[in-house]
């Protein structure tokens, strides 16, 4: 199988506070990295982990909260300095077309390099926003104060597998292999038919992350979540704060554990965690008592999905 | 004598390396803030360094390079969920104001809470921008790729010094004392007049601080901060990199510290440095064999002013 991963960048809400970057995350798949939201700092968080820069092509900002984008217009200079060559596809509410223009138009930096693409995304509906050969990227309609989208990550399903042993047996040459994975059945020199079924076996099933940030408590979006493999979904504040979440259409603790336990996801990240909160333990303790496959998304962890 | 320091927030240039931060710094007057740039990250540094956002009324911007100016929303939309009433001026390149204006503007945070007051700047010219009761500052024409002003803080004079065993020995009333201070002679009950000489001393000399980044290597900015009490000069690359430093508009460690002597200030602090150096020792050897006193800008570094 391949490496399927989530590096958390950033876990705290709008305030800054105990060391904590507002969000931002790093999906690796293979040899490729996906960008989820880009809080200020993600440029320095990503340095701090090691993750290099190089096989990222693809970044997604969830809304217009400056705890989610103030880190791009950093990371895209940065990366024009670096003379990368890849163009760079971002996805994010038409409006970040505008911030990154007037920002990169001063000294004519956005000319220089590499092609930013931007895809204006829509809001209210989920509907795929981008697809390559490894795996697909929907929206997730989410409950803000201002349009935000969440974003689920599938894996595309992969070929059949080969069982070595069949192929020793049969003696099938090498250059026979790709067409079998693809589905073919194996011709002997005899004319022996043996079918694909023998020699294959059902690929992995296709691993998915679902990202939910920022959003008051929301059932509307189960279907879309459901059997996830990890789900990160925003927990703001604990729950005896749960009044004051909903007016500021965030989550509690209780909340994100309920919407994981409703989509009977495998495994639940919280996160964008209120300044008001120095120790996590207790916010964590509250969610496992409804989901107990919860952990902390803190600077730092990586999660591996499926 | 009032306390006057200087913390430096963050010492890189543009790409960021070893966990050094880009370009800001705090002036500290009495319990006046300045703020000079604000590079991404600068409002974690100010948490870091344990400097609180109150009393921080006045930003200063010296250029449009992301690595000056990309802090700014942050620390703003900060400011504005904290709930701060007191107004903050912004000085800057006049396009430094759409820069803010769009991303403000969504969301409609541009109108809660504190205003916003921007100073557009004039390049190639010293002037005063903004005088309050204890300081002036002065714009720094300096030679970048992009207009670009250094900020030149003086102190301003004080009042005269009350010589207190001179009252005692003229026996005079704690309600005359501010007026003496501002320059009265003292009448004493029989007539006699006690020349304001007697009484009072010459006030400390007023002190300054001349801050020069981002620029090449410019005589014409002595005459402005000569005698400074602290310069900071950016110090991109080491001598060896001559030619490349003033292709960029950057100066050299050699040529800091040129500034710092002909100019003669009495201590010189250097930084903007470049990410290919890892180790800033021989920088700062470099630049001590032209100016003795000579010290490396890193962050969290305080320099006490005169």
């Amino acid at each position: 199988m391949k490496p399927f991963k989530l590096t958390i960048l950033g876990s705290n809400s709008a305030v800054p506070a105990f060391n904590r970057y507002p969000t931002a995350q790093i999906l690796a798949l293979n040899n490729a990295k996906y960008m989820i939201d880009c809080g200020e700092g993600a440029q320095f968080q990503l340095s701090k982990f090691n993750i290099k820069r190089s096989g990222l092509n693809h970044i997604f900002i969830s809304h217009l909260h400056g705890d989610h984008y103030l880190g791009l217009v950093g990371l895209l200079s940065t990366l024009k300095l670096n003379s990368r060559k890849e163009n760079l596809h971002v996805y994010g509410p038409a409006y970040l077309k505008k911030i990154i223009d007037v920002q990169l138009d001063y000294d004519a930096r956005k000319d220089t390099g590499f092609e930013i693409i931007f895809h204006a995304l829509e809001f209210g509906k989920s509907e795929k926003i981008m697809e390559d050969e490894q795996i697909e990227v929907y929206t997730i309609p989410l409950d803000h104060k201002v349009e935000c989208n969440g974003f689920l990550f599938k894996e595309k399903e992969g070929s059949r597998k080969i069982i070595f042993e069949k192929i020793q047996e049969y003696n099938i040459p090498t250059h026979k292999i790709k067409a079998i994975k693809l589905g073919a059945d194996f011709v002997a020199e005899d004319g022996t038919v043996i079918d694909n079924n023998i020699l294959t076996a059902e690929p992995s099933k296709p691993r998915s992350y679902a990202y939910c940030s920022d959003t008051k408590y929301s059932e509307s979006i189960i279907p879309i979540i459901k059997e996830a493999n990890l789900l990160y979904h925003e927990s703001t504040f604990m729950h005896d704060l749960q009044i004051i979440a909903a007016e500021r259409y965030h989550s509690t603790s209780i909340e994100a554990a309920k919407i994981a336990k409703l989509a009977n996801v495998k495994k639940l990240a919280i996160g964008h965690f209120s300044a008001r909160y120095r120790n996590l333990e207790p916010m964590l303790a509250e969610a496992k008592t409804v989901f107990e496959n919860t952990e902390l998304g803190v600077e730092g962890t990586v999660f591996e999905i499926g």
